[in-house]
């Protein structure tokens, strides 16, 4: 019988210049993927060395970040931009960490847009397009971490690319499959053994529980998205993977298994 | 008998966003070889992949110009960088120009560092170095534009890059082979026919009259840089590739011949 | 007879450091204000100086042009900022601009906001709120550049500032008074002779033409904002300040009238 | 008899956006000076006007801390500016914090230059006149903070400024009245007892122990740099103000007393 596998990835190399954020090196410990911010809403080049250099110490396969060019909001705020713009902004952004992983002898496994980027790609179909072509003119064999239900994923599949389909283990799912908004006082899950219970599940199930009760599908689940910015933060991810290898779940990155 | 040959270099796409300089297009016709803006001190991605674009449609090679992170300066001045971060500055901007060339189906073929970071590197050997390392680890065919003497020629050298030495048409020399400073009233050659005589003399006999009236010794020259941001510097260019050709000289690509 | 006033206003200031744009001097002749860039979609402090003493030179009020934190977008592209990121953001560039003004020994006449912000906050209440009182919190005695029928003008209005109404004489109106889109055929109205009896129209009857051909009632009118990018530009506002002239109304400076 | 007195400052609001750094709210509490970033290297115009409003709750003095355009290196990076360049980029810092300062009901007390801008300014007269210029054209009434031997309060006394002499209670200094570099090993003086032992004689007799073993004259003492980034930096201030006040040194705001 085939033994399940998931991955589990977190988003790293967020400090900039002597702005330093983040618990990156306590984090590589527990995770399989990190996706590293490229420059434009974080990180700088020093800083994306080192994260890559960690990254491939602890065996941690690597992701671009991408993200809007917006330093002082992180990213976080959507801005309009056109397809043009979006393609150009990512060719640049994943190549320039192309050229890292490179000089540390390793490849790229995804791409995963950050912030604003990602949650709007999630549903703008210009913008999921012209995030899937730039990557796919880019490197063909490079995944893109997504909801299965999104129009990124719908469009990287266009594209030809493979989609690692994305769970967030401490995160409350609406009905629809999307997520309860940050603004609401349920959004997060911070319980480690109900964190832990529910990513089980979503790999071994493919559901999660709504916060109305209900019973969500959720497809096939390949990666499992977590946060490293706390203590607790870094204690939960240790947790979960501990739990998901009890469960008899093996931990790896996406790009052994999909 | 071996027809001579020698390359003319110029800046491009050094426009950003909606603040556009530069005759580009204008200049691209009697051009060998493109200095692209790579985002730190000019070019935004939107500009890089336009002018890659171009430069692809007039046949130019393409090289990636890194700079100062210091938009405000346009990387003119100078800026006290550690060697690890000029080598990762330098990683970050040739490898996000790399993605392009790719996407566009062409490849890069030099590095010439902008403004202060070259103005620096031909005397600083730290930081010569750092630039060398940081081609030669992403590329070892890449051609580093530098003048035979200077410290970035010496330390290509010994990263084993192979180096095209470059000639300042209209610009005066000091008799130690360095260029007049800027802020001296006589830094400028503006004479169309003085400035194609110098070439012709630089590419044939390698030699160029100082400022003190003496002959000074170039060495073999590969490639000669000119400038294409006004309407009289795209005329001059234009002057300068017809008297070389007339002197029987073959302007092509450095990588064409070195 | 009271005699009919107008004011001429113009973005200026928008270089950014080497990156030059406008023809910020041709144009100050014809203009009786001046909506300096602050620094963040464009204008660097250096700059910012200049236009401040070339605007006092000319008799050219100064105004405060504030936008987003968009450099590469020269702040044309919606971002979604927070009341509180966009009242403090607007302090900041304002401010920074006061300190210019002081130094010239000018005062600050108005406030316009720049691009995504000025179109966001025409229909924003929550935008226009902010930038409202980051003004009259600064400056109870700034004036707001807005079109009459705008969130921004009614905000400014309920925060207790003074509200110059303004027309815009060679772009198109639609029915409903807002601008025909820029991304339309017909958004621009480029021949001289009627782009002054627009002007002279809304300024004398408060009316101006639609698309369609119907008469909009537009209200009072007390500033007009022309372009000064292009020598066509500079030229058409010549051609416009003349014929108002000769149409009887006065062109000065907002705050002499309102 | 008079009692002596002396100021506390630390650089503060040094978070960029989602970037946070330092423990601001926590040293307020042990200092009589804040030094408020103020955009360029650090702090945006959220984070300034939270800092401005934390410091008028605790009484501490408001100054500002202009630095070079280089969030990147966070302004420690030596960058040559000419004379112009520096001018502006003051005026613009300053005016943008005086701003936030109005609108929060209090008056900037002090202008301390940050970073490479602060060391570059101790020895180039250059630099320091540029500096001193513009806070004396933006308000005559602001103090300079600089070390006694330098050209910044060499060039801010000529300029008509009061001059707050500078002292860094956990630097060690060289027998010139330089700080010894923080690449010495020996640097930095991290025992409570003796960074308060050090402040203390240098309030009361203007000397202090050079790390060859001598005494150095300092001359008059008003102001004591510390920095408050860490845990065990927010102790040692906490300590030194004790420490201070036990001896019969008065801690005050600088501006209550020269």
């Amino acid at each position: 019988m085939l033994k399940l596998k998931v991955d589990i990835n977190c988003d790293l190399g967020e400090s900039y210049g002597s702005f330093k954020v983040g618990s990156d090196t306590q984090i590589m410990k527990y995770i399989t993927s990190a996706n590293v911010a490229c420059g434009f809403h974080a990180g700088d080049p020093v800083t994306i060395e080192q994260t890559i250099t960690t990254a491939k110490k602890h065996n941690v396969a690597v992701g671009a970040h991408p993200g809007y060019p917006d330093l002082m909001g992180f990213g976080r705020r959507e801005m309009q931009l056109t397809g043009t713009e979006a393609r150009n902004y990512v060719i640049y952004q994943v190549s320039a960490l192309q050229g890292f992983a490179k000089v540390a002898g390793i490849s790229i496994q995804h791409v995963k847009p950050h912030g604003a980027m990602y949650n709007t790609a999630l549903k703008n179909e210009e913008l999921a397009k012209a995030i899937a072509e730039a990557v796919k003119e880019l490197n063909r064999g490079l995944i893109i971490f997504a909801p299965r239900k999104s129009a990124m994923a719908k469009e990287a599949a266009k594209a030809g690319l493979r989609v690692a389909y994305e769970f967030f283990a401490d995160r409350a799912y609406n009905m629809d499959g999307s997520l309860v908004s940050r603004k609401q006082f349920n959004a997060l899950i911070e319980e480690p053994a109900k964190v832990v219970a529910r990513a089980v599940r979503a790999v071994k199930e493919n559901v999660v529980e709504a916060v109305n009760g209900e019973t969500v599908e959720l497809g096939e689940v390949h990666t499992i998205c977590v946060h490293g910015d706390t203590h607790a933060a870094v204690k939960l991810v240790e947790v979960l993977h501990k739990g998901l290898t009890k469960a008899g779940v093996e931990v790896k990155p996406v790009s052994d298994f999909i």
